[in-house]
């Protein structure tokens, strides 16, 4: 599937000049008339090879039983064959992650609960069963994990009440795309504190002028003290990093997201030195959990930013929720693209129902792009996300959307 | 293509019980009738997943002029839509690996000389023009590369004339799969002995009584100095690994390959310290130059292990060997698997010959499988690689060894 988004430049920044938002969708029926949705984000071109690396998993997920996910995750994950094309990262963990994810649709649909719900009510024990503690045990073993579990069961009940409540928070990333123009971020802005957003973030890295110019707009419309967090999508070097961060400390970034290679664990630590106060967040580009792991272990990053479709699925996110826990680093999941708001919303609420027992200091992004193409969109109330109540993990795209947005095959591109 | 391995056990280790040794495998033509060979190297499943990664870069390759190989490199990298599917990493990266090769095959036979003289009468100024630099000033910039290159100008000529007369030192992994028994073990390292190679290396991680005891044969034929290497595959967690290899320790292993993750940066830095003296090598894992830096910045490697074909092909090798130069660190290749032997032998020649200027302390794998498969294979005399004389990279494969090869189709699969 296929969203000609670059028309409009919505999605725009340093690295991605015109992305057309596209996702690899995958669909797993059971025999008792059930289906699991899944899907990798992609940002167009390669789409195609996405889907490929999916099609090339039917053998390993074809009759299998449906409902023991540990087991079958890390049979995919472990394979030596597909392994050999990672290990874990790039083409083919993002197969395995819309599968993983589509496995986990179907078993919510078939538990009749939201995912995190239904990951809410699992044991301690059960959460653990999920991970793949391999190459972690420096950083957590399988007892750590469960004990950060055991403590996130006092209270949950209270906490499940609360979040059906008032909702997580979210932050939103609508004004600060580059290809907007001044009076299109000045409308944003005051729009996203009309919505009741407690946060936005701006994408930098093309101009420094342009930037600080920016900048000021932003915070001219918010107020001095409003979260405004900048992104520069993986545009610099280190030094540079350093020396570009430090020109925009006059507008007090709440973050720095992404300022250089996702591989770079030693630059990214580097920067965090360099820029200080300013924190460092990263995540969407990072593989898996390995390089979470050394992230957290190096001091490198003060917000750890999860995404759904780009390590193994529920199950890796799982381990990197974990892994936060236990360093005490607020996760605060990266979304927008195709279908990310909804999915991510399930893990975020799994970490305050399950795991950490806090919102604070935690933000979803929100983007409000695509989300008419899905069953069961996000809904955000006063700046927060509620929290869903439908069976499943919210992934299922409705059926005239797919049929309209097939590559190259659909309506939307057959008349471009 | 594929071919059988796994009928023989041959390529079995810790982590890879049942290879299938297989090329995704690329041919470019020119117009004035050369034609360039190219492959990424995988072991079976998913190789159809690779094929298709490649096929997605026709259109960025076709009809382009087939000598600037450092602009169309850089395009193919930092293509934003590609990008997103790694970035630099996995799939797509090896596809682009597999194009850049093809593309260098080409250009090597149009000039008539094999690759490494290519490389090797290309100025300095000429190669810092291959390499992207992005992600990399931290560690090296193009001054200091430049400079490397400009030192490594004197006796050029000298080293090639040696380099033809003497060839490059060798080692050999075939004593060491884990699924030979004793004997065979035995029978191939005297054999190793006997061919005059200088270093052996066995694969270790499964059973650690089984290590002990092969090691002791090994040692038992070998005499007690000579450089015997042993290779993890990736087996094991930080702790694991430092304890097993503490366990080798009277073993005396030349070097410890692949102890863990080859994302974790940090784990081998810890490896490192914690079972010094041993030397940790790896690489043929490793995704890009921005993780080798780190592992060079991290002081977490005494062996640097390019592959032929996981990273970008011949340019962001050629930055893989810049940096290692700068850090002090020796080259010893990777290879065996389809062609690589054939491939790196002339990274590591361009190194000695342009770069480093010595062979002292390093080595290139060798593996005796399929090299009958290939146009141009590699030739070992006494223990050494003889320099290639062939224009191009030596990576073509046989009419015939397609046709039999090509999977499903080819007799060898048609007839299983």
């Amino acid at each position: 599937m296929r969203f000609p988004t670059s028309r409009e430049l919505d999605g725009s920044d340093a690295m991605n000049p015109d992305p057309d938002y596209s996702a690899a969708y995958v669909v797993l029926r059971t025999d008792d008339g059930y289906a699991g949705h899944g899907f990798a984000f992609t940002i167009g071109r390669g789409n195609d090879v996405q889907t490929g690396a999916i099609a090339a998993l039917e053998p390993y997920v074809v009759g299998r039983d449906a409902e023991d996910l540990g087991a079958l995750y890390k049979e995919l994950v472990h394979d030596s064959q597909l392994r050999w094309l990672g290990p874990e990262k790039g083409v083919m963990h993002m197969a395995i992650s819309a599968v993983v994810n589509a496995l986990w649709d179907l078993k919510a649909r078939r538990a009749g609960r939201p995912l995190w719900l239904l990951l809410a009510e699992m044991s301690p024990e059960e959460i653990v069963g999920l991970v793949d503690f391999r190459y972690l045990s420096d950083a957590m073993t399988p007892d750590e994990a469960l004990q950060i579990l055991k403590n996130g069961e006092k209270g949950k009940r209270e906490r499940i009440e609360h979040l059906e409540k008032v909702g997580y928070p979210a932050y939103t990333t609508s004004p600060g795309w580059l290809g907007y123009d001044d009076d299109k971020l000045r409308r944003l802005c005051r729009e996203a504190l009309d919505q009741g957003f407690g946060q936005i973030k701006l994408k930098v890295g093309a101009d420094l002028a342009d930037d600080l110019r920016r900048l000021a707009v932003a915070r001219e419309v918010c107020g001095s003290d409003y979260p405004i967090a900048v992104d520069a999508n993986q545009r610099w070097d280190v030094a540079e990093a350093i020396a570009w961060v430090t020109a925009l400390k006059p507008f007090t970034p709440h973050w720095v997201e992404e300022p250089t290679s996702p591989d770079d664990v030693l630059g990214h630590a580097a920067i965090a030195e360099g820029i200080r106060p300013v924190p460092v967040a990263t995540g969407e580009h990072v593989q898996n959990r390995v390089v979470f792991k050394q992230l957290l272990q190096a001091g490198a990053i003060s917000y750890l930013q999860i995404d759904a479709t780009r390590v193994g699925g529920v199950n890796e996110n799982l381990a990197i929720l974990l892994l936060a826990a236990r360093f005490g680093v607020p996760v605060c999941p990266h979304a927008g693209g195709v279908g990310l708001c909804e999915l991510v919303r399930h893990l975020s609420m799994f970490d305050y129902v399950a795991v950490t027992g806090t919102m604070e200091n935690r933000v979803i992004e929100y983007v409000d792009h695509l989300h008419e193409h899905f069953t069961d969109p996000v809904v955000i109330e006063n700046g927060r996300y509620r929290a869903p109540s439908a069976p499943g993990f919210s992934s299922e795209l409705r059926a005239e959307s797919i049929a309209a947005h097939t590559y190259p095959g659909g309506d939307v591109w057959r008349n471009a």
